[in-house]
C-alpha cells in the first residue's frame, strides 16, 4: 500500500494519530519536502517517529518515482507531504504510477494551509481560486496570479496567495557546470510578496487592487507562533519584521466580506484606523 | 485557554497528536455536532479520548457560550469541532465573546472538507467558492447558491458543494406545541443535491449546468471507506446507492479543468464513455 501521509502545517505532533501509526509501522518512510516545509528539523520528526526519512526532493519524486514505489503492492512505503496529501500540491502523477503498477493507495488527511487560512477570521466561503507567486527575476516575472486575482474581484472575493519557496535550487552557474551545490533555502515574505503585486499593477494597470487594497498577511499558520497582520497592501510591504520568520502567506480581500470578518481582523490591523477609514469607504458593500 | 480542537473527517484517529494531549488534559470538553459529524458515535470518542464529552448544539452555542467559557480564563477548555475548527463552519462568535472576556484562544488545525476534497483528483487550485445546499421544503426553496456556481462556472472553476444535515430537529408540530421530541437525524444525498439543483435550473433557465454537466459525487471523505462517482449530474440523480452512507458532497465540474483531473476523475465514472464523450465535448478548453 502507498500511503500519502499529511503532516500538517506547523510541527511533530500535528500529524494524527493515524497517519503516526502508519509511519511508525510502514517498510519505509519518505519526506516531500520542495513543496512546503514544516517549523521543524527532519532530526526532530525522526526522533518523535522513531524512524528514518528519506528526503524526497523533486527529482526524485518526478523522474524517479518507481523507487518510491517499490515493493508496494506487498508491503507499505509512507510517503509525508506537509499539509495534506491533496492540498496545494498534488501528487496525481506519483498516484497515477501507482494505479498503472496496481499499487493500492490509502490518503491520511490533515491541515492544509488552505482551510488553516480561516484562522485570519476570513470565511473560507467567501474565498475563490488560491493562486501561487514565485520570486520574480529580472527577466521572468510571471503574472498570471493577476488575471485569477481579477477575476476572483470582480465577483466580491478573497484570494489566497500562496509564497514560493526555493529549496535545495543550484545558482544559474553551478547548473551550468554540472556542480551539486546546493543555495541555502529562500522562503518567500508577505513583504516581497505585496511589493511584486504592486509592481504588476503598475505595468498592467488594470486597477484590480492598489496600495490600499486590505490584505491580512499570515506567519506560521497552525503553530504556536501564528501571526496575522492586517493592513493595505502598501503597509505590509514593510510588515514583515512584525510577522517573523517563514512560511509566509497573503491574503487578498475582496469586498464582498462581511462585518464579522471585519471585526475579527481588525484585531491584527497594523493601524486600526487606516483599517476601519479603508473598509468604510471599500468594502462590506456588495 | 479556550482550544478549538478539530477532529478531522472521519474517525477517532483522525485527532493530531496535539489535538489529542489537549483533550485529554482539558478541564472540560465539548463536541460542536450540529454541523458536521464524524462517521463515528460519541461513545467511541469518549473511551478513546478517555473523557466524558458534553455534545454542544446550536442553541448552547449561540445563546449559552458563556458556560462554555466558564472559567475559561484559569482553566483549559476544549471545544471540539468536526473537520478544521475555522473550515466549512467557523465560530467567529464564540471567539468575539472569549476575546471580550479576556480569554485567550488558540486553535489546532485539522483536515477539511474543503482540502479534503481533492482526494477526487480535481485540483483545489482549480476551485472557486464554496456553497451550501439546504433541504428543499414545499415553500421554501433558497436558491441563493445558483449564482454563486454561475459566478464560478463563468470564470471556468469547480464548485464544491456541502450537504445539509438536519440534528435534532423538531418537527414544526413539536415545535409549536414546545415538545422536544427531535427528529431522526437526515443528511442529504448527492442524489437528492442533483436533484435539487436541476429542479432550480428549470426554474431559472439560465443554462448555468445542466443533466449533462460533470460532476463528482463523494462520500465519508478521508474515512477507510471513501467513496467517489463521477458523471452526469443526471446520472449522479440515482448513484446513491454506489456511494452509501453519509456523509455526502458534491463537486460540479468548472470547464477550465485539466487533463490529469480527467484522468484521475476518470477512475470514479459510473460509465467511462459519457465521462470521455461530455469531457471531449465540453471540458478542458479554457
Amino acid at each position: 500500500m502507498l500511503y500519502l501521509v499529511g503532516l500538517g502545517l506547523s510541527d511533530e505532533t500535528d500529524i494524527t494519530v493515524k497517519g503516526l501509526e502508519i509511519v511508525k509501522k510502514a517498510a519505509r518512510v519518505y519526506l516531500e519536502a520542495y513543496t512546503s516545509i514544516l517549523l521543524v528539523d527532519q532530526s526532530v520528526l525522526e526522533s518523535y517517529y522513531g524512524r528514518s526519512i528519506v528526503v524526497a526532493d523533486r527529482e526524485m519524486v518526478e523522474s524517479n518515482s518507481d523507487e518510491i514505489l517499490r515493493d508496494a503492492q506487498t508491503e507499505d512505503v509512507a510517503f509525508c507531504v506537509v499539509g495534506d496529501p491533496f492540498g496545494a500540491t498534488t501528487h496525481t502523477d506519483l498516484i497515477l504510477r501507482a494505479r498503472e503498477l496496481s499499487i493500492p493507495v490509502q490518503a491520511v488527511p490533515n491541515a492544509s494551509i488552505m482551510s488553516g487560512i480561516g484562522a485570519s477570521g476570513l470565511q473560507l466561503y467567501n474565498f475563490g481560486q488560491t493562486v501561487s507567486m514565485v520570486f520574480f527575476l529580472d527577466n521572468w516575472r510571471p503574472a498570471s496570479f493577476y488575471d485569477r486575482i481579477k477575476e476572483n474581484r470582480d465577483i466580491g472575493l478573497h484570494t489566497l496567495v500562496l509564497l514560493d519557496i526555493k529549496v535545495k535550487e543550484q545558482s544559474l552557474e553551478n547548473m551550468a557546470r554540472g556542480i551539486k551545490i546546493y543555495e541555502p533555502p529562500r522562503y518567500m515574505t508577505v513583504g516581497q510578496c505585496a511589493q511584486q503585486m504592486l509592481e504588476v499593477e503598475e505595468d498592467k494597470k488594470e486597477g484590480v487592487y492598489g496600495p490600499d487594497s486590505l490584505a491580512i498577511g499570515a506567519a506560521r499558520v497552525g503553530g504556536r507562533t501564528e501571526k496575522f497582520v492586517a493592513g493595505t497592501l502598501k503597509q505590509l510591504c514593510d510588515a514583515d519584521d512584525v510577522l517573523g520568520p517563514p512560511l509566509h502567506s497573503l491574503v487578498l480581500l475582496g469586498k464582498r466580506a462581511h462585518e464579522l470578518e471585519r471585526d475579527y481582523a481588525r484585531e491584527f490591523a497594523l493601524d486600526k484606523d487606516t483599517w476601519d477609514k479603508v473598509w468604510a469607504a471599500n468594502y462590506g458593500k456588495q
